[in-house]
């Protein structure tokens, strides 16, 4: 099977990956030594309730700990949230995550789509989404289940907490499962203004799920683990009976616990991912490049070369780029985008200033 | 969900783990340092195509590296074969392992049952298994889909290869997916004798899935790594479709690269099992117990006192050796057996000096 997503490095040969949207630091040195610790529970059966984990998260977010269920990744989550409901129709935002097309595809279940449109910078309203679940309604046609990304894979764009609520609303009151994809929310520079966690807590929506991931702010990705939130118990319930019972991996329950306590990490991250792509889109844009407003630790970009004519030896950004070993994300298998769209993760500045210069290179190489 | 299976030392206070069937060698050194080494890989995706693994595995065995799909556990791939291939009908033999009924009922899908009889030891015939087969097929009730463990788990029962071939031609014939889960059979004393993977290499049949663990073999229960083989390409393919890009960790991937080195390893656990296995029946025999013959690294065994006339206070003895901190596996959750029923695992003579005297207390105890 094709591989969709970005941070390939196994089948292409690559010294800089800007194409995984990680945090930048690394995984942290606490994280690392639990891992190393853990070599002990290898050789165990795996916490199939992840119950010590899921005590953690759950005094982290301040909820009760019937309400975490933890997967190998917030994909696994995403696989098991359809395998348990089962819907009929779905809708999905586009661009975004590909993973959620691919489950309900898995289950057979028809998409439609809420399409954000290049000429509003893909921006997502709120008001419109919401006007077209009516409309959909009207016509006899309400999803049973509905995704959104926030902030939004690729584009980086975050709704807030505040207008976030009327969706919320509707969707409890017609029985549609709300998921909300928090998976990079803790990059932005105030994830409390963005987390619909309040909202879950206050205890008025049962029909959200939050989605949530250790991969990406803690750079965990190699280890796989994710969770997500809900006060629906049967549908958690439900979830967990659609899996083997040993998803989550010892040494991955283990890191997790050790994850929580790196607050500390987790706001050098975020002061580093705020300072450094204001760098790098400034960066980006003198390089003559389209760079889209974005609130997470990655850029979306428009390449205004592409699609102009080109002598037949010219080849794509992401092609210059990767032969000089630095992988970038081609956008073009996005529903609503093409060959014109990238993105790319933001790192430090050592590797920033490397990638621009590369990037600099591979745009002149090109030509 | 309730926990059903053996293992569970989180809910329970364990000092003595009889009830999960890994290797008694525990984690191999070589494997270890394969999971240390991989720290750093921890903060990358893994390879969701297990590309590098994939082909040890196929050298190992023999076979092409597209006929090879890995997993995360043995128990992601029974999950993944039932949602790929939507069976309406499935056989299953009783006892065996829970998944497979777990799986299916998850994918909606009906279950027939093939049960072993008390009164035969729970042995398996292949011939008779032959004629139900025929006897459905001419009712207009074929199964789609075959599980058959092998040794089996939980009785530590094996058909030798010679006596499946029939029953693999006549799958062959009729279209019906026949997945032999032979994750336990490198701990036979032949291993070559029983396993069909010679009949799979031969290429006459392609409806043959075999499914294998790392999790038994090399004592990795904790870091989840499981494959399965089949010339089947379609069907591995749909499969993967069926699950996120990486469900296979990082570290358990190249911990599995290390493990399929320890041949040194996996024969001596192979002599430590076979001799222990002799021992540890006997002594159990001498407490009154009645064992099965088991060519596993686990044995299974009726409790005689159990169902007879008790006192009020008189426990179970799976409560009686808990109360000492030791686990044994109670059976009474298998169609066709009860709780005078139990499985436990075959470890090294201290271990299994120990097991003996704690669990001749508890049957004194109980009494």
């Amino acid at each position: 099977m094709e591989y969709q997503h970005g941070g390939d490095i196994y089948t292409n040969r690559v010294e800089l990956d800007y194409s995984a949207n990680l945090n930048p630091l690394g995984l942290p040195e606490g994280v690392k030594n639990a891992y190393i610790g853990a070599a002990d529970c290898c050789s165990v059966y795996p916490d199939s309730r992840c119950q010590a984990l899921r005590t953690k998260l759950a005094d982290y977010h301040r909820i009760g700990r019937e309400a975490v269920l933890c997967g190998n990744g917030a994909a696994e989550l995403i696989f098991l949230i359809v395998q348990a409901k089962r819907p009929k129709r779905a809708l999905l935002i586009a661009p975004s995550f590909l993973e959620y097309e691919q489950a309900l595809k898995a289950a057979g279940c028809g998409t439609t789509w809420f399409d954000l449109k290049e000429e509003e910078d893909f921006a997502l309203s709120v008001p419109e989404l919401l006007a077209r679940l009516k409309e959909a309604e009207a016509a006899g046609q309400r999803p049973d289940i509905l995704f959104l990304c926030n902030p939004n894979n690729p584009t980086g764009f975050a709704v807030e907490r505040e207008a976030l609520i009327p969706l919320l609303e509707y969707c409890e009151e017609r029985g549609i499962v709300c998921v909300v994809d928090e998976c990079f929310i803790e990059f932005l520079d105030e994830p409390e203004r963005f987390s619909v966690m309040k909202e879950l807590r206050s205890g008025r929506f049962r029909r959200l799920f939050i989605l949530k991931a250790f991969t990406k702010l803690y750079a965990m990705a190699g280890l796989r683990l994710g969770y997500g939130i809900s006060l629906d118990r049967k549908l958690l319930e439900a979830m967990d009976g659609c899996r083997q019972p040993w998803s989550v991996s010892g040494p991955a329950q283990a890191a997790g616990e050790a994850a929580l306590g790196e607050t500390e990490y987790v706001n050098r991250a975020r002061e580093l991912v705020n300072r450094e792509r204001s760098w790098l889109k400034a960066q980006m844009e003198g390089l003559g490049l389209f760079v889209y407003d974005s609130r997470a630790n990655y850029l979306f970009f428009r390449d205004p070369a592409q699609g102009r004519a080109r002598t037949p030896e010219s080849r794509s950004l992401y092609d210059a780029c990767l032969k000089n070993g630095v992988l970038i994300r081609s956008c073009a298998n996005y529903r609503g985008l093409d060959g014109r769209f990238y993105r790319v993760c933001v790192k430090d500045r050592a590797n920033n200033e490397t990638f621009i210069r590369e990037l600099k290179k591979a745009m002149e190489e090109r030509d």
